[in-house]
Order: structure tokens, then sequence, then C-alpha cells
């Protein structure tokens, strides 16, 4: 089942260099490891903005919920979910 | 290149229903070519609305704007363009 | 698996009396047919709208879609959809 | 009588770990004691939000008042409340 | 129990003109009768505007809708409704 | 000549206590003045919200201004001022 | 007592030609014998916008809504109102 | 003196197919008489909308409202305007 | 050449009482010597707001740009600029 | 391949002047050098804002997000981007 997610990071000015360090460090150690599980299928830049575009594909509303709860630059994200359900003209459905 | 494009279908009450149902043959017709030639790898439906979100893979903002404009269901809809860019966490990078 | 649907209706002022009560009967009949399959578990009139807030409770991102594209009103609503979690103040979590 | 509320959640960055924690854990027994008295049926977490939505039912508009003023979170909450009303085609009414 | 409403009045410009002046001497006639009931204890016009802002006095939430759902510009309306509380500092509580 | 004023409050997390405490009292005191000179004809709590809605009845805009300028939380207010006619469907006009 | 004052007009694409213009010369008969009188001292337009931002000097919130109730653009037009104070900085207060 | 300016053209879907093309090409006469002039120095249409963006250079306000309120478009158009300055990283300032 | 400037001052509340203070005492003396040269024709205050609305009038848009650049408040400020041109109803044009 | 981009600035009141000072010395270098090398051919003061509306020419979305990404108020700044193509108008297309 899968669900668009907008990401929109707003790092304090003054979070301290290692804590921001670190932390972009785990969520990028994070994101690669459901990236490899499949479960985060993409994962785009949106030009010109500290934010990604992805795609998830996640059994449940609370996995996706877990997912995201989980990552490590939560507490200074916005973020958009959107449901996805097949469009009648894709080729692959 | 890759862009992300959000597309709000709103059809007038009062159209024809020959008309209406003709348009959305040949919009699928449309969506469907550009899909098998790769220029517009994904088409997904956005959960209770008459909206999809894309993603399209195109050599230039020209080419992207051609497309679009070409669509049969363009005079209808509302479009968002957001342009992407490689991801630093994404494992495909 | 758990949604907050919020559906706006807005029927265009011209509209065939006829065809507008056998439309609201007719979605009358489609709402009470999915409460009783426990699809759609709750459904409240927000005070002075043409509006309801409704929970629906489905399988699937593309069952979702597939009841409220099939809403008899569909064509004059806007919509829209918030996935649900379990919360973890819950006590029947 | 029922009330939809939805609440966002915004901790400062910088707020103390102890306070969070207390915090966190009188809104949760503050919750659960009204859910239990049967004041505050429903609560769900929006997947990906720091937010609930959550169904009140309340003699008035006061009582509802003092139950959300009263949340520990209160502070650090947005707050949207939606009055609700019987839907004519819910077929519990 | 008091809530606030916005009434925002949008007349198409083809209605009939008769329809047009029944329509609003029959909302006067409504909004008359229920002031005097005490139902509706305040209606101002908002300066510059085809609104007016409202204050009820009512039982229920249902009881509002019900007003409001029967007002007969209610299909030309857009209408906000606030919820009202005692303030702790109003010196007649 | 009456004016509907629509004020939120948003205390900073990090405000001495006493110094918030001193702020209330002060508005408090300076709101009920204003109530019992008549300027200040009703003052409502919005449900779930830091906000009250008031009517002021006041001689100009000058007038209104200073009132408003000198609450003792105008620094911590959002306001919104919304001028008030008399209604032609007013029993009272 | 100054209010500033905006207009927008948005003129149906299908009004008739001479309703049009004979609107458009009342409007100016209107607006230029308020002016005269001195209740409408400025009236500017917006670059680019089928708009106007003009000052009235009005005894009253009610003489000032009687004035732009009767504009013979009215039905075709979105008001939005600010009332104003003198400015503590003004070389002539 | 520079204005950026956003044009977005939002033409009825019914109307007079003869008009829509004379009226579009009576505007791409006016605007490339313009852009020969040196008044209107960039038109760039953004990526799918019936929109452009251009840039005017212009002698004062009034001449670039002269230019936009006689665009055969006018009528269907909604503008925003953005007064420009030298910017002081500019090379060619 | 005139512009509507509309300027909201949002002043940290943690800001010291004698650079606030400078700052408005130098913000005063700003406008009052452009108001007596006739650059600044008007200054009103928004009722209820820390705001005014002025009309200036300039020779360019760089002179406006480095007037509003110049005001001690600018840090504080959010700026909205209108640019204004003759009114075909105005009396005086 | 050309993209407009609004970006404006908010530096936060605390910052430490000579960072400050540093920070804006090496934006204008940074920009200087691109505008020198054609990427960004235009760069406007938006009047009376922290903002500038520039145009780049590049070569892909990916090099459009690297020059953004490493202005020296990037973290400082909001940036809207969009892609432009050419316009049927155009006198120089």
């Amino acid at each position: 089942m899968l669900f668009a997610v907008k990401m929109d990071v707003d790092l304090p000015a003054d979070l301290d260099p290692e804590v921001k360090a670190d932390t972009i460090a785990r969520e990028k150690a994070y994101s690669q490891k459901l990236q490899r599980s499949g479960k985060w299928p993409h994962i785009w830049r949106c030009v010109g903005q500290y934010s990604n575009l992805s795609v998830f594909d996640v059994e449940s509303n609370d996995e996706l919920h877990d997912i995201l709860w989980g990552l490590p630059l939560f507490p200074y994200m916005s973020i958009e979910v959107t449901p996805l359900a097949v469009h009648p003209s894709d080729i692959n459905a």
C-alpha cells in the first residue's frame, strides 16, 4: 500500500553542530535501511528546499506512522501524507 | 531529469457526456503512450480525489511543458510542478 | 485500517430538482449499506455545513478510493482524507 | 453532544526533558481518565503528525472548554473544534 | 449555550428577481421569529459585506444545525460556527 | 458604534511566571473596568482556544485603538477587528 | 473617521454589454458625488488589477456600510474594510 | 523601472472558439509589439500552467497599468505585480 | 508615483528596552522627515494592530526600496507594497 | 534551461554581527561568481522586502539544487522555484 510523504526539515539555527551532524547521520542510516527493505521505494530531493518527496510501501497506516515517528529528524519536520491508489491509466496496473 | 506533477481534474457539471467520455479516453491513451516511452514513469491516484500524483522523466523544462499542455484534460486541470533532484540518502544515487 | 474523511457538498444552484432528489436518495442508500457492512463506522454532520465528518474502516487505500469514487454525490464533493493510526493513549489500544 | 477536536502538538526544541516526560505522562493519565468516563469516546493518531483527532461527548460548550483548557499539553497545542450533529443518513440515528 | 455564527451570502448573478426577493423576505421573517424566541440574541451586519455576525443561544449542536439548515438563504451561504464559553473575565459570569 | 474583535493570545513558553500572573491579573482588571463602563459589552471565550470574541461599543476608531493598544496582553496578542453595522433584520433596530 | 477600503471587481464574462456600461457609468457618478462631498477623499487604481484602494471619511460604521452597499458595482465586488486611527508619528496629528 | 508580473489565464470552458482564437491572436500581437519597443523585455511560460512570468520596463506605475489593462486577455487573467529594484549583488548594477 | 505600503511590526519579546525605545524614536524621526519632504504623504494606524498603512510618493522603485530598507524598524517588519495608478473615477485626475 | 527563483531572507535577530557580515559578504561573492559564469543571469531586489527574484540558467535540476543548497544564506532562506519554458509569444523564441 503506497503513500506519498512530503517532509520539510527546519533545523533550529542554534542547534549544537555535533547533535546536528549525528542526527543527520542517523537519519541517513535509518532511511537507507528502510529503502533496502523495500518499505521506502522512492526518495527525491525537492529542488531548492530542505525537503524530500518520498513514497512508502507499507502494510498499514500504523506501520507508516511508526516509521515516520521514528525518523531521527522527526522533531524538526513538517510532514504531509497522501494515501495513493492504483490509477486506472497505469500501464502496470 | 525528474519532476513531480500533481494534477487535479475539475470537469464542469454540464460537460457533454460524449465529449467527456472521449476526452477521458484520449487522456488515457496519451498517458499510456508516454508511460511506455519512459517519459512518465509513475502515475498514482490520490485517494478520494479526482487527482493524480505523477513523476515525469524528461530532457528539459520545455519538453515537460509540451507534454502537460498537450494533455486532453489540460483545460480542466490545476497542475502543480515540483522539480526533483537526487537525494543524498538515496541508495540508488 | 481507519481513515477520517471530511466531505463538503456543493450542489449547483441550477441542478434539476429530480436529479438532485434522486442523487441524494442514492447517496443515503449507498452510505447506509456501507455503514451496515462495518466499512463506514461513523458519520456526523458538521454543524451549519453541508458537510460530514466520517470514519472508514477498510482493508486498503484502493478499497477506500473505490468507495469514495462511487459516492453518488462524488462529482459535487470536495473530499479530504486523513489516515489514522492507534493513539498511544487510547484505552482500547 | 459531540465535538470533533483536532489537536496539534508543538513542543519547543529546548524543553527540559524531565518537564517534557512529566507533561506527556500527565497528558496520558488525563486523557485516559476522560476516556473511561465516556467524555472522550475516540482518540486517533493522525499518521505522520504529532497530532490527534478526537471526539468528545459533553454536556455543554463550557464543559468542553474546561476539559481542553486543562490538558497538560494545552500550552503547546493548536486546537480546532468542530461541533457535530446527527447525520440524516446515520443508521444509528 | 452560545455559538458565534458568521454567514456570508453569495447570490448568483442570474437568480430570478422574484425568487430573490421572496427568499430574502422569508429569511427576514425566519430570523425575526428566532430573535423573538430568544434563540438568536444578536445579529450584526459586517460593514461592506453581504454578511452577518450572529450569536445563537441553543440547547444543543443539533438544534443549532436545524436552525441554520432551515435558513431560506442557506443554499447561498458560507457559514462558520464558533462555539463560545464563559470568559473568566466576564463581569456577568 | 460596534466592533467585533477577536483576540488570540500567545504567551511565550519561557515567560517569567510572576510577569505572566501579573499581566493576566492586570488584563482582567482592565477588561472588567471597560465592561462596567459599557465600552466592552460582550466577551466570550472561544472553546478550546486561548482566545476571546468580544464586542466593543465606542465613539470612534481612535477610541477603539487606544483601548486595544492599552491591553496588558496586547504584545502577546493577534487581533482582528470587524466593524459592525445595524442588520436590516434586527428586531431591535 | 477614516477607513481604508479595498474593492476588487469581478464582472461575469457573460454580463450584458449595455448593463455593464450602464453600471460602470453609474458607479463613476456615485463615486464622484461622494468624492465631492468629502466622504471619499482618496481613490487609487491598484496596478494591473480591476481593483481600487480607497479611503473613506464617515461619521459611523453604519454610514460607511450604506455607502458601500449602495455602490452600483457592489454585487460584483469583494470588499475589505480596515478601520484607521491616527498614527503617533503623523506630523499632522 | 522594472516590474515582475505573473499572469494566470483562465478562459471560460464555453468561450466561443472564434472569440478565443481571435483574442489569443490579438494578445500575441499586442505582446510582441511591446516586446519590440523594449517595454516588455522578458516573457516566460511557467511549466504546466496557462501562465507567464514577465518583466516590464516602464516609466511609471500608470504606464504599467495602462499596458496591463489593455491586454486582450485581461478580462480572463489574474495578475500579480511585484516592483523590482536594483540588487546590491547585481554585477551589472 | 504612488505606492500603498502596509507595515506590520513584530518586536521580539526579549528586545532590550533601551534598544526598543531608541529604535522607535529613530523610526519616528525618520518617518517625520520623509513626511515633511512630501515623500510619505499619508500614514495611518490600523486599528488594533501594531501596523500602519502608508502612501509614498517617490520617483522610482529604487527610491522606495531605499526608503523602506532604511526604516529603523525594518528588521522587525513585514512589508507589503502595492503600486498605485490614477483611478478613472478620481475627480482630481 | 531557465528557472525563476524567489528567495526570502530571514536573519535571526540575535545573529552574531560578525557572522552576519561574513555570511552576507560570502553570499555576494558566491552570487557574483555565478552571475559571471552565466548561470545566474538575473537578480532583482523585491521592493520593500529582504528578498530577491532571480533567474537561473542551468543544465539540470540537480545543478540548480546544488547551487541553491550552497548559498551561504541558504539556512536563513525560504526559496520558491518555478521552472520556465519558452513562451509562444516570445519574439526571441
